[in-house]
Parts: C-alpha cells; structure tokens; sequence
C-alpha cells in the first residue's frame, strides 16, 4: 500500500532515533516505545488532521474527564516482519471494528478508517526499522482514545485525543500459569462494559488478581453474575478441552470478542478438531479434571497467543491438569499454526494477514 | 486548626490570582478552578513532600497507566462559609475513609491523613477569597488520585499523583427530574467496583444515559443484576416514600455509600421521620404508584443535596408523582434542614461540621 504521508498525515521526525539504545534482546513487553506517536484530535464534533511526532508527554488539564470518569478505550494488536522484509497486520479491520464498539459503549467519537488504519500503516511504515523479523518478534500496537475536555462534570467530554503507540515485543516461554476461578469478585455485569476495551475494566481486576497473586496464583478465570459459567482472564479469552472437544464461552455483553479467539475457532474447525462455542460451567470442568476427562485449558489473546493454563483452584481446592505436550496437546499445535500464520511461515488461506 | 504550610507542605504562590475574572453569580458547576491546586507523588513506595501550588496541566507519558487502565479514583466534597466568615467542611473524614476504601479496591496506596485532611485545610485557607457565603454557595473539593507509571503493562502503576481541586458552586433550582429505570443496562457488578468512587464507574454510566436522555429523562434509576432492586442514581443515592414511610437501599458492593444518603437516614430519625433501610424492589414501587401509596422520590448526593424525581418510567410506562411541595414534602423539608446544617445556619447537634 502506498500512503502519501504529507497528503494525509502531518509528519514531524524526530532528530535523532532512540533506536541504537534499545536492546531488541531483552525486550519487556509494553514497558518502551517506538520514536514516533499518531496523534489526533477530536473537536467541535470532528476529528482534526492526524500527525506523526515523536514521542513525547500528553499535557492535560487536571480535570480532564479521563482522570475522573474513566473514559478511554485501547486497542492492542501485532505487526510481524516476514522473511523478505515485509511487514504484516493481522485482521486489523477486527481491531478497528472493536475500537469503535468500544468508542460506542463509552459515549466516545467512533474515528475514521483513514486515522485508524491508514495512520497506523503511515507510522509503521516510518517505524520499520524497529520491527524485527523471526518467530518471536513482533511490534505491538497500542491505539488507544482518551477525554480531554476539561471540568469535573460527570458527562461524556466533547473532546478526544486519539493516539497509536508502537512497543517492540519479543515472546519469551514464560511457563504454564495456575489459575483461581471467581467465585466473590467479578469484572463485568450483565449490561454492563465488559465487551469494551474500556480502560475501567482493566483496574477493575488489579484488586482481585494481586489477592490471587499473593495465593500463587498468576490470573484469575472471571464467572458470570451467579459464578457459575466460566468466561474469560485477564486479557484473554479461554478455552476448555474435555476428551477430544474443545469448548468456549460464547461472547456477551460482558465478555471481550477476540481476535485471537475468532481465529482459533476457524483454524481448529478448519484442522479438523471438534469445537463447541457454548457456556462452559464451572460444575462440569470439576467433574471433568476429578474423572481425568479434562485434558487442557488455555487462554488465547494477542500478547501471548496462547498460554496454557496448568491448574485451577475453585473452593479452595487445586486441580492440576496433565501434561499433553507430548501427547498431542492441541493447544502447543494451535498455537504453532496460528502463529506460522501470522509470521507468514505458513500458508494463509484465511486471507488474515494485511501487508503494510 | 493552626497549620503551618511552610512546614508540611511546599507552597508557590500564583504570581496574579484570577479570581477577578471570576463570575460569582454565573457559575457552572465544576467548570473553573481557583488559583492553586494540591500535588502529591507517590514513588519508591512511599508518598512525596505535598506541594500547593499554581493550577497548572499534567503532564504525563503517553503510556502512563491512568489512560490505558482507568486506574483511578476521586471524592467530592464541599466547604461553606458562615455568616462570620469561618469556613466549615462536612464530615471529610467521611470522604478521606471512602478514599482510601475506594483505593484499596483499585490497587492504589491509601494516602496519608495530613497530606489528604490537612492538605486541603492548607489549600482551603489559602484560597479563602473563592469561598462565598449565603446559602446555595459553596466550594466544591476534588480529590483524585491516578496512576502515573508508564508502561502498557495491565497490572498495577507503582506511581501516581495525588490532586486536590477547587471548584466555586452555586445552588440553581434546576427544577424535578425524570428518571427511568434500568432494565438492561447495569452500572455495576456483584463483586464488582461499584462501591469505589472509581473512574471507570462512571464513563460506563455515560452511554445508557445518553440514550434516557434523548429518550426524555434526566437520570436512570440502577437497579441489581436482576434487575428487580433499585439502587441508585448517576451520582446520587436514592429514596422512595410510601404512605409516610421513607425506604432507601442498603449500601453493598455495588453501590456507592453516600454521605449525604447516611446523614438523611440519620437525620430522617432525629427529626422523627419513619425510615427504613432495606432493598426496594421495582414491583412494589410500580405498585405503589399505581395505587397512588407513593409520594415521593428523591436522589441525595454531595453536589445537589436533594434533587426531587417528579416522574419514572419503567417498561415503557411513565409513572407521575403527586406535587408534594405544599403538603409536607419530606424532601424539601430534609434539605432544608440539611443544607442549614452545612451552611451553620442551623444548630449541628450530629457534629458532622468542621472548622477550617
Ligand atoms: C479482557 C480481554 N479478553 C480477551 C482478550 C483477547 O483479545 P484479542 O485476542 O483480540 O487480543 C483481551 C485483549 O487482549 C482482553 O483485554
Ligand atoms: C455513584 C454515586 N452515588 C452516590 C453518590 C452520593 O454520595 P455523596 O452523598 O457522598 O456525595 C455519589 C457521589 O456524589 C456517587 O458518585
């Protein structure tokens, strides 16, 4: 694609690039970003011309409705390089799609396809250097839409500052993780953001994942209102095998629709796995892990991909799972296909994957 | 209360103050800012020297916590000035526990009580000229507290920064409001962040009440995940009277625990009234309108005291109060009685005022 970056967008580069100081070996996840931003702003009921700069602070007034009210949204997704030097996105039109959802619930300026997607395409395009090829490697993308206007008026702001940051992400084996299903606190309500990507919904579990991280636990599967079905954790979707089917929740006004979840559905369909879209109880995955029909569970989400999930607690009492890796575990497979895919090691018949 | 700002807190004055510029008689409510402004870091596990000083924007990394993660709290309180020009709070330590409840719930350090109480009795006493006297003035506090680390990194900011703002108001008589009632939308779960004043609770507010305001009503009336409780209001708790008896909802995790709800219940007592707290049910409410037992609806909450309901629909059906207003309404004589508590104009046997 190509993206004439003074028509569309105004550029200011940065003097000098930070490149050389970042060690693409030791690479924490989300923690430095890239020289350039997008941003832009949204006023008198219109999204302004979107600029590139660099990177730098955001000045607001201090009683800009976002450090009151919470109202913000974020998106996060990947690029990947591939072998010839291209880079990737894959199904950026679901991010887009659910950013502005999310912009829906939150009262907040759906933006147009031009800022979201071609200013994305325009900043990674100025950005390349900072993708980094090989499997493992890829840049994360945070989009993400605050309040600005100002005035501690508990009403929707009538301004906006849009905003694409870049993070280089290297994925590390980072182990199986222990999980606690929900049983006192909840992350969302019937009728309620949970299907956002709304900034609220994230602190909203801080309290209660830190109590389960002092109980050595590393993420906690949220229930429903009345704790019995099983959604979704922390910034992943989940996904129960019991004997040979797999099975995931299906979305809801509480629950987040995601990328990777979609994806994993058409690809298991698709590589002849049997999986079932429907409410998963809490009651029958005990059963299932006490009569040793429960073979895996694991979360699916683009940071991670896949994160296999080792045991879980509920009522106090821990269940470990076996380990299928080497007996076929279809979560370790999935995860492989999925991600040759989104690397372009593997053949994309989907048509996920968007060149930049 | 003698406080030695130099001593505690860091103070630089603004060189001009703008309250010349400031209209006194058009005030719009949480609009404008008086001249200076509380400032507090917390960093390396621990909170900073307090600053007073000119209001002025934050500045912040585009990936600071706060507008990725909604990690945010506030307050709202207010300040009056007598007849003697002595400036009184009410009950602010009522406001400094809920703080730090509302902190814990978001993974926040609690703050300190002098950086938080006598902060603002430094801030107060400094910008003494905002405060007006006569009743219907008063100074609107607000406290708030956000996460400052940097870093899209869904866990907890190990940073943050800690405000208080000031705000002149001024009582209008803004007339009843309409309200309807929820009946798919929720405010909060069970096990949720309801009972925090946390940010994120009230942009998830702003879209089902824009759709009730286009659709005509003021406010929507939250009601429990069964959606057959009511609970409360936008930024008010809420109170039904049947027959002469004044029913309101016990607070819970879902709901905020108002200051100005527990000082009408205990006010309600003192003066007589029957009043009893206990879940209300939409089904009776309906009923007693319908059997013409309801008299009265009315919200409590800092900024507007009481706010009288005149009507409310529910599955599409509009419910019309009776006036009560020459007839002993219980409201307007609650507010009365309160507002001349917080004003001094009237003996404050609860000693819920503070002298600053
Ligand atoms: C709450 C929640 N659930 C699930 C996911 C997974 O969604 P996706 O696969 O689109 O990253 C995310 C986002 O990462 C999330 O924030
Ligand atoms: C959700 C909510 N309910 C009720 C209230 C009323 O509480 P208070 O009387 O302490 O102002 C508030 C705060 O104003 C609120 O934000």
């Amino acid at each position: 694609m190509e993206i004439d970056i003074l028509k569309d967008f105004s550029f200011t580069p940065v003097e000098k690039s930070k490149i050389d100081t970042f060690d693409f070996e030791n690479v924490q996840f989300g923690a430095k970003f890239t020289d350039h931003m997008l941003v832009c702003e949204y006023k008198n009921n219109a999204w302004q011309q979107a600029e590139i700069k660099p990177y730098a602070p955001i000045q607001l007034d201090p009683s800009a409705r976002v450090f009151h009210y919470g109202q913000a949204i974020f998106e996060g997704m990947k690029a990947y390089k591939d072998v010839n030097d291209e880079i990737w996105l894959f199904r950026p039109e679901e991010n887009f799609n659910r950013f502005n959802k999310s912009a829906v619930r939150l009262a907040m300026p759906e933006i147009d396809e031009t800022i979201f997607l071609d200013g994305l395409k325009a900043l990674i395009n100025i950005e390349k250097e900072w993708v980094r090829k090989g499997l493992g490697n890829s840049l994360y993308i945070r989009p993400f839409m605050i309040a600005t206007e100002s005035g501690v008026i508990a009403s929707p702001s009538n301004e906006f500052l849009f905003c694409i940051l870049l993070s280089p992400a290297k994925s590390y084996y980072a182990g199986k993780i222990k999980v606690q299903i929900a049983e006192y606190f909840s992350r969302a309500a019937n009728g309620g953001i949970g299907a956002a990507k709304a900034a609220g919904n994230y602190s909203a579990q801080f309290y209660p994942t830190k109590l389960a991280q002092e109980a050595g636990f590393n993420q906690i599967i949220w229930t429903d209102s009345t704790h019995t079905k099983l959604e979704e954790s922390g910034t992943m979707n989940v996904f129960f095998r019991i004997n040979d089917t797999i099975y995931t929740a299906p979305t809801s006004d509480r629950i987040l629709d995601g990328v990777t979840r979609k994806s994993l559905i058409d690809l298991a369909k698709k590589e002849g796995y049997n999986i079932e879209v429907r409410p998963v109880l809490v009651d029958e995955i005990v059963e299932a892990a006490e009569n040793g029909t429960l073979k895996e569970i694991f979360g699916a989400g683009t940071a991670a991909v896949i994160n296999q999930i080792e045991a879980f607690s509920y009522k106090d009492k821990m269940y470990e799972l076996p380990n299928m890796d080497n007996e076929g575990s279809y979560a370790l497979d999935l995860k492989d296909k999925l991600t040759k895919i989104q690397n372009k090691l593997a053949d994309d018949s989907f048509g996920w994957t968007v060149k930049i």
